[in-house]
């Protein structure tokens, strides 16, 4: 029998909040997702003004993140022509995302759950989505 | 050109939170959906403990009851065997749901977004989504 | 070498300007398809004022008429309980629409394409996709 | 609650008559799609002779310039080997295309809808997408 440690629906919102903080802050107002260990979504929030296939790119940069145990932005780089993981970005019918924005949630090493946002760069994403875990680590 | 109405972010949060103490207040812990008025996802929260397919059953709900303007339980009554709307419940790839629990809003008269409740019975489902709309028109 | 008879994007656009004259008679803004003798969508418009999910409806009962040469209203009576199609309304992934409102085009005895209406009763869709197939007819 | 601006179906079967006749102009039949603010499929029409293909691709084409507010070229670019989106082209379940033939409708800033051709070179496409929205700009 395994015992599994994941996020609880008090973890996602306090992530959200946090990120949101962050969209705000940097002006660009995002849909942000929080997946659960087994990439299931807990909870999503989509601000005011985004654009309509971020909420889809979110909640799957999460579910990446989560699943890949990875930054989607690392995938990026691992998956460029050339590379071991070329091609990765258009498996599972197109839910695995390789752009940044995604990140995985780590506590004490293990893999809890996963954060996503779009709506901006792939830059901007990822500073949002890292807020958001920030705001956990800040709320423990 | 057109305009139209939609719920935004805020009223999608006090939604879920009215829908979230109903949850609470009978002790089923739920998954709970907000759509716009073009049936996509604005805000989701799962509780602690919900069933995992809630996920998509909430947000499909919320989806269903926006785009038909309809409560989901009124295409359960309207597609049994022998009505006109038989069959009605496995099109858009499943996406449709004739399970009670999900409820459009109506503003004045127009469908401006829905809500979805899933991992109770139906009964419960469509009491918790109502407790979103109650606390949504409490807010004005 | 099969030579194959079917309608063309002008049939397409009489078809729905019928159609739509129709719905604007009964009060009911629909959108409405049109398909080829092999499915695929030559036309559609979505009225004004319609519901989002009748987008996909009104393309996959074009679809399913065409494709089974049979208005949806026949499915839907050929798959109650007990009978021999009980069950074909969730087959090809949810694309098989077996509610009124699509209609094949039948000229010279042979299916040249299809229509398909929603956002009214399975009645009202059904209507405007005969007042599409008169339209077409009248043009010739 | 928010108030948003889309195209209605007389804007969208203007943008739909001007597409077409510059393909006519060019001579390459096309598929054309016109797609609201929540890239939800507003009209569309297949000129005779285009690619099959093409269906799909002018629709998701006018949904993904709609949905990221950009000319689908500029996506083509943005998602070259090396660059900060690249992989973004297999997302959405392969919806989101990024060759030239998608642009978005911007009215008094602001994102109103979009418009998908496609069965031409991605050139071409693009060149028809634009004459479609300059019809729009035109008939104001």
């Amino acid at each position: 029998m395994l015992t599994v440690k994941r996020l609880d629906l008090k973890d996602a919102l306090t992530m959200i909040e946090g990120a949101k903080a962050k969209a705000e802050e940097i002006g660009v107002p995002m849909s942000i997702a929080v997946t659960d260990e087994s990439c299931n979504l807990i909870a999503f929030a989509r601000m005011d003004g985004t654009k309509t296939p971020g909420i889809s790119l979110a909640i799957d940069k999460s579910f990446t993140a989560t699943g890949t145990r990875k930054g989607t932005h690392e995938l990026g780089a691992a998956s460029q022509p050339g590379k071991p993981a070329y091609g990765i970005s258009s498996t599972l019918g197109g839910r695995m995302v390789t752009v940044g924005g995604g990140l995985p949630v780590i506590v004490d090493g293990v893999v809890v759950g996963g954060i996503g946002a779009s709506s901006g760069t792939p830059l901007q994403d990822q500073e949002v989505a890292e807020a958001g875990i920030q705001a956990l680590l800040a709320s423990e």
